[in-house]
């Protein structure tokens, strides 16, 4: 069976893509880092999605990116924005953090001797943020296959990105098709204790479009 | 004045390259990761380094690389290697462990508005280490340019590794001629917690060979 790490949030996408690596046979080594992140409850659903999707490993790993600020989501000096005003780069955007989630999954791949890595970037909702598109995971695939033992002895790293040039609404057709319980997941930016979401951040409207786009009642419990 | 965050670990090669930076003219923001490898005083070199060569900012960022294992440097079951023996990537190597340092290193670049990042890596002593040749440090670079809002904006981020081709000879001599104390650096796999080195790693190995090619006295205190 091969090996895969498959980075998991606690959100609607990620666990969307544990479904879909599982469906492609992949022994799932989930990996959800612990970043300082303001919406703390999504760790817990992490915790709760692996379990539900059969990951075979799930490792949480602690980072303080709080430490170099700069992002609404670990910043409490930033305001989560709500009204969905429109900047080029969200303020929820945080400095390099594909970068820094993909640079761990390719340490624990790399130990694992695996060569497939899942990420649920997606260039639709998110094109504001540089380190969703296309071009970039590529650049990524290029740099992480010079950079590790594996690719030295010729085996091709691949990065995953399955959600790529998905729209909310098929993300979703395609979790509920795979069996995915998305009232384990969590999407917003700034859940309470419980999970609750708030129900007015840029990634609880996006996610109750996408629910309601694809015809499905939205499971997520919210405050308002 | 510009701004470059600067990788430190506390070694003698990262002194060299905080020194060059300053001799460049950056405002150097000093970067260490204590991601739980074994020479835990090279941590503590890192501080009196950083404060000697009047880094402007230095900042120490806590991962848990031990939770992938798979490294003599973090994983107390493997043996740091003694006699030099030869195998085609050492034991010592972490896997990812330079795309995880410059992601981050990365992070803090973006927040700090700045595109210069210098990181001590050397093709020459470190032959075995994937994440040690020229080619992995352009295709980071080229990754990093599609990371960031800066890239984005059309502003190039460089990644300065000025120690690429010198021998250790020559690194000892750049440093000295910039006023390195290299009496403050850890170079030791294994150094107990007052910073004295063993004596017989690898990394001490090359490091006295250095110092003598160099026609000078290797300041470090050895137990053996």
């Amino acid at each position: 069976m091969k090996k895969a790490v498959v980075l998991l949030s606690g959100g609607l996408d990620s666990a969307t893509v544990l479904a879909i690596a599982r469906d492609q046979s992949f022994q799932c080594y989930a990996l959800s880092v612990d970043y300082g992140q303001r919406h703390r409850s999504e760790l817990e659903a992490a915790q709760k999605v692996a379990c539900a999707l059969g990951a075979y490993q799930h490792q949480m790993i602690k980072l303080d990116l709080i430490a170099f600020g700069g992002s609404a989501l670990t910043d409490q000096a930033i305001a989560v924005p709500t009204a969905g005003e429109k900047t080029q780069i969200p303020v929820t955007y945080v400095p390099a953090r594909n970068t820094i989630m993909l640079s761990l999954a390719l340490a624990w791949a790399e130990t694992l001797q695996s060569q497939d890595i899942f990420v649920g970037v997606n260039a639709v909702d998110y094109s504001g943020y540089p380190d969703c598109r296309p071009e970039y995971i590529q650049a990524f695939e290029q740099m992480a296959s010079l950079a590790t033992k594996a690719g030295i002895e010729g085996k091709k790293l691949t990065i995953h990105a399955p959600l790529m040039h998905l729209s909310k609404k098929e993300i979703i057709q395609t979790g509920i098709a795979l069996g995915v319980d998305y009232s384990l997941t969590v999407s917003c930016y700034q859940a309470d204790e419980t999970g609750r979401a708030c129900g007015v951040c840029d990634s609880c409207r996006i996610r109750k479009a996408g629910f309601a786009a694809a015809g499905v009642t939205d499971p997520a419990c919210y405050r308002s």
